[in-house]
């Protein structure tokens, strides 16, 4: 059986500087993308109907991401048993409280595991913690990138050290 | 052609203790109602065969009541071209802010008119008012409901009066 | 008897750079539009002159925007029984909140349906909405304008999925 | 010149139950009081009426309370250069939040000075203030009245003592 | 009796750019202003001093303005009879609503008129309604004071209706 | 390899009157369940300790429900790159909105998939959803879940038409 | 040198309710506790005089509690450079989020540590951690209070398993 | 015995910019700072291990800062007996109000003490006020930097006060 992929669904093409990082994200891991752009409410049927074949082309997990009255996950979720990861998309005066308050209060019975206000890259990795469900190989990958987070805070922690050993010397600001 | 009718379409049949006043109201009109309880996640294409339909079924007026994550408005009014009156049903710990935000942030394209959280009865008043605007009889109906509503305002506030003259003079409290 | 019209007011005339994509949709849709400015504190009774003689002056409709603590659209509604649509303006620090609340929690009796903050293109596509129930014609231009919405979300997705497929192959960011 | 009066415009008669301690507390510094219901939307002749001739009929300040989309004191405040009090109402199932900003945010030119949700009788001690400014003896009274609230702390703080003291010797709980 | 004045207190000099449309509103009216940078945090006795001598010193009313976690009106009100008006600023990442919070919330039997976030004119016009209880020329200047505003509305009005006739003869955008 | 089970995680005993339902759900799609009760705060090294095992005890889905600064989510989610379903759960006077921001609004790198608040049900379905990715007779009973759900509405709704049938011909209210 | 003793102070009697369990606790820790009602705002003189004897008086922390715009722990901390403990009490219609945000936001210069809504236990704790900073003997008490709490859990944990194996033979629900 | 030290720990070395005032602050007042950036999500253990140590190592109180779902107060805070404090960074669209939210509503038995939004300068101030409880020279230095405060308002005050002079004769604005 072919690996599954993972598809993108925006609700606008606007949504795509936010969203880009989800795709580059995945790619890094191995996984295949399918990305596309569909409204929940300007094009219902297009929606429906890439949703509707989205088991039998191979798609494990649908990332939605939307802003404002952000119905595009709940849509999405609607159509399919696959795991729907929603991202909310901070795209009105309301700082993104709209889209997270229309994406995780989902009624009982369609699940949408919600991510935080513009938290593509999140969405990405939580879609590999899915597939590494059963994959030792991807899981082994996740342990990695875990590792060089953390490296990377450590890193930077250290150059934070190095700046404010200087300014105590120095005496900048 | 026959008069217009209008529609209630609810997320769960728990909405109902909110919604029957809308229908009552309506009736009152004499509009003629029909009520669908249909979930835009749990029954989709119960939504769309319905809304699909609706403008053929002599429908002129769609109110769409929901709480949560209230998605039901926006699905209907992506489906149809008639207009749309939302009502955010307080169905959470949240007070209802979050179907109020689901409804009413609606993106470009496909308005929906939101109601005050749990208005059943202003969503009747509004699908009157859009059927009267070439119907001047019902416009006659609501010109007299408004000039009940104030009579009622003053026969209470004359009770009001009443019972405070009693109080300061029979010194209750 | 005239095509209906409708009327768009203002609170202030700072508003206008939010509204007047709603006269443009209107005019699109060949609908005609009066337009006033006029506050429902400052000038209440130039509010009060023009609501009260709306539908003999042929208007079928009522948009009403304002911002902060918006009455605008509540005290129009009050003075007719025409449908009013009410647009929360973002005109201060809490980003459309104030507005909303004030234009949707109308109390019971006087409805007005709001739309998103800012959503003065969708007030405008409501209206229409409300005056093709009984015109045809209309209905047909709505149609046609959600086809050609859904015609530009595909447009879109093909620029994107162009514009994605130049990024994989030549390698930007 | 005959003393000024205080009025109590209500939005609703249900008001009245949070409202009538403000009618107490007046009467308790000798202060005259009208009581008026009437709804900026159901009412707005009466409210206009009203407020046109308050002036005249020897009202210094008004007290206007409302719940949910509350625009009754920002439409009292429109027809008189009295000043208006506006006391938010919790009477939906946001707590009061949309009264209060409804009330609070007035725009710039037309001052209501807000209470606190509920707070019925801070706006009867804000309007004796404001009738104190020029008035002696009501400003005795109102010093009077702190040194009573102050006692009246202390007193309850006494009580509380000996009731601590009770329960570490007796071991209550 | 001199005329009374009106006190401005700020919490920080940081909030005077917001502050000083209150006294030149309040000069226009040809009352007297006194300033006061004070915080009721910082300085609380400086706060204490000029507050307890307010009404020895001929203030009528005090205005006081603070942002964040805004104490400062209701401390002024704490110490003084004379009423006091309160304006939230907008001082933090929360949009003002910290400041509205703290003020509009006063416990009962202190009260302190709020008005909007940064409403520091209408906390000058407020204060002018206050001393026109008992003034008739200030009254006088007052209703010319709406009346130009009005007018100012109809200029704003007529501007904005050349401006769209030019656009729609001329074709702008 | 033995089934993938899931784990229940609450921060306090009181939250099983929220959480059973998903240990029921589970259940009834046959997935075997381990639940535990321990607090990031009070036994971090018990909520650690466990997590760590999680995938070696064949769990492949962890679920994490708290209330107030719910962090329980988050910090099982930095112990395991298991997927982790995060459920806010309702436990102080803000209504769930304190937990929900702190299970969605997770920082970049550690994701949380965020359920509605209370939403113990969905979370449960969320799991089975993660499992039937690779599972085609998990996948079979989510779409008999699924139409069970469509025809439980219809049923309601069929319920509900009778009930307003005799409504309107016997009279009732 | 004495030990130093924790006050407690609450701006009403009807806080006690919620903050006895601070008392309890302190006791519970060998710590005197001074409990004293004052209100900021109608007994200023009596927060001012008690803080500002306070470190002569052998206080080493103030616990201060407050609802609605919670003015108490800022004005206490401004009278003293003894560290300050906020408690935002829920005491109106909001939750304890007035409150909450008028303790948090406190300016620059002027800290105040602020626990959850209702916190009073926390703030206990908190204060003999404080104390705990320079006494070992406490804090030894601290870290078995700490390995208690972790006990408790295991109990409760212990309970619910006992009461879910019994569900499950028995079959209850 | 040495003096203890403070140390301050962030989520994000982005969090520099706004923490940086407190580790001058601290060391204008002769303290001690150890400073620690380290992720409470990724990076657990280097939280741990720090934290674990923390009092052995000289430290009397720490300071942890995060933004968006901010556990690392409360996670710092479930392995030390040290009091801590939380500054709560504006870092999501939401203003803070996630982190002021994560931090403030620890559940009880795991006190945090919160600070603003931002509240850098204020976390470092509190820090001293604790470790001031047993010193006096720290605390004389706390009275002299609260009088050095006072003095800078009172200075502020006066070049207001000029400035304010200066517009009015010179006639600026």
């Amino acid at each position: 059986m072919a690996k599954k992929q993972v598809a993108i669904i925006m609700g606008s093409d606007s949504d795509w500087s936010i969203m880009q990082v989800a795709e580059k994200t995945l790619r890094d891991f191995g996984v295949e993308v399918q990305v596309l752009v569909a409204s929940a409410h300007r094009t219902p049927a297009r929606v429906h109907d890439f949703v509707n074949n989205a088991r039998d082309n191979n798609i494990g997990v649908i990332i939605a991401a939307a802003g404002a009255a952000a119905h595009l996950p709940g849509v999405v979720a609607a159509y399919t048993t696959l795991p729907v990861i929603g991202v909310p998309v901070d795209a009105t005066t309301l700082g993104g409280m709209d889209a997270l308050l229309s994406i995780a209060q989902m009624p009982s019975g369609i699940p949408v595991g919600t991510m935080a206000i513009n938290g593509a890259k999140n969405a990405a990795l939580y879609a590999v913690e899915m597939l590494a469900i059963h994959d030792e190989l991807l899981e082994a990958q996740l342990s990695l990138y875990r590792k060089e987070m953390a490296d990377e805070v450590e890193q930077k922690a250290a150059r934070l050290d190095k700046l404010r050993a200087e300014q105590q010397t120095g005496g900048v600001q």
